[in-house]
């Protein structure tokens, strides 16, 4: 806590560069005049994370032991909340909780909510097999009444694809093979995608005009900004 | 030290948006095929360090005790080397190394060795006040025999408000009033053009067709991921 504002801990390296992404939209969203107005953000992009998804799919908690220690790290280091930029890391929230003091915020929990806000009554998932094998989104959203459609078999393959083989390894994206699968989505009556992995908002993006997305990274740094105690743009 | 690659510590927060830029320019330039290959980084995005600009024109230190307080963190959370992304802060570079056992990379000396490398004969210095009068970048470009211009006063009024008044404002950039200044330096024998203060390459680009531009943030990119052991992107 320094001059009444928290101090916010990001557990990163769940990618790299989504750690990044999720820094710049604190940046870009908080309201600031000068450097000295924006928050204290402190990140350990800790890269030795095991994957996660190729974890859970085995039934693995190899994650969770790397992600507390980077909590414990952050907590000692004067974090006041937690946030972290990878929805499948999110299926070892509970878990993670029970080993930091810090309260933790939860992107699929805020993606949820905000669905819930503008009245939404169909969302799409968009994510990694990890994320939506493991249900982490289904209970938020059917909490709130809203349907969750998942992609295709084939769709999910697509998404795996462009989200390790192109986002991950550093080579060139191409989101568009995914077209097809969004319009049978909307088809079905999805009302919005979510880009439900943190490396989908480096290839997708809020202002398409062709499907209507919501970032959850995006949620993510909103709510973080809100709970320092700082003031979000208009 | 971890898998045999050091860990990178950045003492950010000077200001957070060039912080955010040095994180994503170490990733974009890291040679990695998965999450797990990129370099283990810790920030502390530390906002309330005062403004080195101000500070420096007054003859006060302020600054480098909070930067020093970062540096302390950064070895005590496992840093192996510190970064950091404000050309002004190098002001306090020396006095900071003695506050710290671990190396501190020289953003100013990287870039002068750069342009040395490039057989580059006459650079143009485009920085902060405090950078400027400060003579931060001109001993590494005597000692390699490469002249170093200035921008005129009318010149500097410009770089500040376009730095403060619109980049650490948040506000919307306007890089091209400066034009005319770069031509009158071009015409006094600048063959680059240093983007010495980290906002500035937020608003100019390596690639632009008009000026030849040096981004001294990437090159303290590259050279932070060769210190760590880790292959920069060919």
């Amino acid at each position: 806590m320094i001059n009444g504002r928290k101090v916010i801990g990001i557990i990163g390296g769940m990618g790299p560069m989504a750690t990044a992404d999720l820094f710049m939209k604190i940046i870009e969203n908080t309201q600031a005049a000068s450097d000295q107005e924006h928050l204290h953000v402190l990140i350990d992009n800790n890269t030795d994370i095991p994957d996660r998804t190729a974890n859970i799919l085995i039934g693995s908690d190899a994650p969770l032991k790397p992600m507390a220690e980077a909590a414990r790290r952050l907590e000692a280091q004067g974090a006041d909340l937690l946030i972290m930029p990878c929805n499948t890391a999110h299926y070892f929230y509970e878990p993670l909780c029970q080993h930091t003091h810090l309260p933790v915020l939860n992107m699929p929990e805020i993606t949820a909510e905000y669905c819930a806000e503008k009245g939404l009554r169909c969302a799409a998932l968009l994510a990694t097999e990890g994320t939506i094998r493991s249900r982490i989104y289904d209970r938020f959203f059917a909490e709130r009444g809203i349907r969750l459609l998942t992609p295709s078999p084939e769709g999910i393959k697509k998404l795996m694809h462009l989200i390790y083989d192109e986002v991950k390894a550093g080579k060139p994206a191409h989101p568009e093979v995914l077209w097809p699968e969004l319009e049978a989505l909307k088809n079905q009556g999805a009302e919005v995608f979510l880009l439900a992995c943190t490396e989908l908002p480096l290839v997708f993006h809020e202002d398409d005009p062709r499907f209507c997305f919501a970032d959850p990274t995006r949620l993510l740094a909103l709510a973080a900004i809100q709970a320092a105690g700082g003031t979000c743009k208009a």
